[in-house]
């Protein structure tokens, strides 16, 4: 083919030195440094010989010894409650209550587990029944978090993809829920709603009125509202603000703040400290009937105990160094600098998009990906038809292949009929964003050209 | 009552100064020290500061880095693979091949997860069909693992309960095999056996000959062998030896051993390391049907990667320190001294249950329980008879109430109609047993003298 002069086939020799994977939403695989306490409290809870150490601070000394007292036989090596060690839920609840403005939190409705995604899971399982000749069915958005398809493959649900209205960046429409909604309870019995705010991929961000609006619609049609805030602390748009499902829910009026019922999730593994390896997750359960409830700590019971490493963090994440502490400086200055890299990294990225042909973004205001929309030229569509497969995947594999950066297809996460999107990582390095801009800026330029 | 004169009502004043807790298999919170070299190596990863420190020694400082390579971004807080760390599925597997004298282990069938139990939970899973309209069926021992029956009742699998013979020392009897999956076949699809050697809670060892029966039975009625081998290396009855069903199968003629599909688990939680806290175990699969492996690799890659500090743990209990590596004393010196403790322990139990009326036990060989038989006197199972409960579960009770240990009924595991029993939990400090043994003796000769 002439338009593949340049464009290599799959599989050819790579010119490029090092890969570059802006694959997942993995701060430390993108280079940004873990905080300094974080490690240092998990060091000396593994081995508290370290608590005699002179070069650790005193702070780190007094949380770690004040986390291993609430281990059984002061270490991090014994089983825990499956839903997580008690003083650790308390904290949890407690940074709830301040997010939320004084909302109040139980540390009996929080259940830790092994990751968010894992919670995620449970929560499903409980709500799923396959046994049902009517399949239970779930709304999730177009496009969405890619694992909540597969789980709900697993468990048999039936899918209701929503979509969200890209043009408005990203929004959801009321309208679109409302008939999603009635054609899917023709074929199925719909529970549950899955939102995810900040969204993944999209990087969009739900006003309180549109937060409001979902609710008000999960209450007339009585569904479970799942509500996915794992990138709750990383907002960087200009005067934007997260709510949480949570609160807004309590500032309805009884008769919707006490009915509806609410899973809101959130991970050690994103916001500033980003230890996905760690595995620590929570989700939040509210007004939850309570035969549905005793299911679920049943449920929850029969896992294994959530990792004590990832629990850890998440007591770091809820009650983190406060002005005063021997470890705030440090803790604010290296927070400050991944806040300060993530706005810096999607300025540059908007600033090489809108220099780019055939390529443009929703404005940015929060989350960890990027998720523009790839206008590709009719010649670039044939040829991945020709080759069976979505035109947005072809570029990605040809971009891996050429350029060594690896980013994800926007089919990966649905989008709409003849629409392309690929998804960017934003939390990495300032020099690793800018290789990796550097690197689509090169292949993006000689790809249109090739194809126009 | 007047025989109640002196085991009082539940809920009365305790006249114990401490809760002695030796109902779960969990060595750190029995006072049992942690591995010093698993530790450290742990700080290193998380602190990669101390790398720099002259007090760790070189080995463990070699072992951090080389482990630190294999982490996306140089960092233990980044995702690994969901089936866990190439390089640490190669080092369990070189293990296995080590264990069993030169039988071939590929990583590739190597799956790590968050604990072994959240890999029998996923095997279980992969077995189970609940949309059958016949229910599938796995055989179970009686007493068995408590988890494992929860994990089945969740996925509405049928229970196929198979009796062990205590007066043989808990062995299987080929026959009642037969005998419980013939009169199942009438109503359901037995898919599964699932066995736990060394066993949970019975301290038995399999014999070499056993395995091969049960491995023979298998093939013969077409079931998938879930051998869970978490207590493998917790052997200590004299001239006992662990058989892993993987290598007895190898060795059992073509038509057998490559067709047996097998499951075996283990796990960073029991054995020397104890490291209940930090989620690490495995499944290795065998044999399996290559449509079922498929699936398998799709039940494990929708799971989130299993926590990093628990991969670690499996690599160190993989490839522990040898003779030579400046860790290598210490190291050796805190796990003999740990048998040696389990030992003596194991010795003093049998002697103080000889001297105790209406209490016998099983020869102790292995794992990390006891499971003495109670014969209690009639008017003690009237007495729990008029209480609607259990005798043993009772008897567990009062013992907390009045001694403050901590022990689990027989009845929580299954056991024979009219046989009752308590779990015991061995491998705990010394002193911490003596103690235990002592508010034993005491409540438990008070108790046969009220009722008897
Ligand atoms: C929207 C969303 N939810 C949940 C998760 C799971 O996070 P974890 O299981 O690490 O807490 C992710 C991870 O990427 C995510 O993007
Ligand atoms: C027989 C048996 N299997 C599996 C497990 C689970 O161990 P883990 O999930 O900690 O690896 C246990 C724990 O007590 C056990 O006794």
């Amino acid at each position: 083919m002439s338009f593949l002069k340049e464009i290599r086939p799959l599989g050819e020799r790579r010119n490029y030195s090092e890969l570059l994977d802006l694959s997942s939403g993995d701060p430390h695989r993108g280079g940004i440094k873990p905080i300094t306490f974080v490690r240092q409290v998990l060091a000396a809870c593994f081995c508290p010989a370290l608590l005699e150490d002179d070069s650790l601070p005193l702070d780190v000394k007094q949380r770690a010894k004040s986390l291993l007292r609430e281990c059984d036989g002061g270490s991090v090596g014994s089983y825990t409650e499956s839903s997580g060690i008690a003083k650790i839920k308390h904290c949890v609840s407690q940074f709830i209550t301040r997010r939320d403005g004084g909302v109040p939190s139980s540390p009996d409705n929080i259940f830790i587990m092994s990751g968010s995604k894992t919670a995620l899971m449970i929560i499903l399982k409980l709500l799923i029944r396959s046994e049902d000749s009517c399949r239970t069915g779930v709304l999730i958005p177009v496009p969405t978090y890619a694992s909540i398809t597969m789980i709900l493959e697993e468990e048999g649900a039936a899918i209701i993809p929503y979509h969200l209205c890209e043009e408005q960046g990203w929004t959801l429409q009321l309208e679109e829920l409302h008939r999603v909604l009635q054609a899917a309870r023709k074929t199925c019995n719909p529970v549950a709603f899955y939102i995810c705010n900040p969204g993944n991929p999209t990087g969009h961000l739900q006003s309180r009125e549109s937060i409001e609006e979902v609710i008000r619609f999960a209450a007339e049609e009585r569904l479970f509202l799942l509500a996915d805030e794992v990138y709750q602390s990383c907002v960087y748009g200009d005067n934007a603000e997260f709510y949480s499902y949570k609160k807004v829910l309590s500032e309805m009026g009884s008769n919707i703040s006490s009915t509806v019922e609410l899973a809101s999730f959130n991970s050690a593994s994103k916001g500033f400290m980003g230890e996905c390896g760690f595995r620590g997750g929570y989700v939040e359960l509210v007004n939850l009937d309570p035969a549905v409830m005793k299911y679920a700590r049943t449920l929850f019971s029969t896992r294994s105990c959530p990792p004590v490493a990832g629990q850890i963090a998440l007591d770091l994440m809820a009650d983190p160094p406060k002005p005063g502490d021997p470890s705030f400086p440090t803790f604010s200055e290296e927070v400050q600098s991944i806040k300060n890299t993530i706005r810096k990294n999607t300025g540059r990225i908007q600033e090489v998009f809108a220099e780019l042909p055939g390529i443009s973004c929703q404005p940015l205001k929060a989350g960890f990906f990027v998720f523009p929309s790839l206008h590709f030229p009719p010649k670039a569509i044939k040829w991945a038809e020709k080759r069976q497969m979505e035109p947005d995947m072809l570029y990605c594999l040809h971009l891996l292949e050429e350029t060594g950066l690896h980013v994800k297809p926007g089919c990966e996460y649905g989008q709409r009929k003849d629409s392309h999107h690929i998804r960017l990582f934003v939390g990495t390095q300032e020099n690793i964003m800018e290789d990796a801009l550097q690197r689509l800026k090169t292949f993006h330029t000689r790809f249109m050209k090739e194809f126009s």
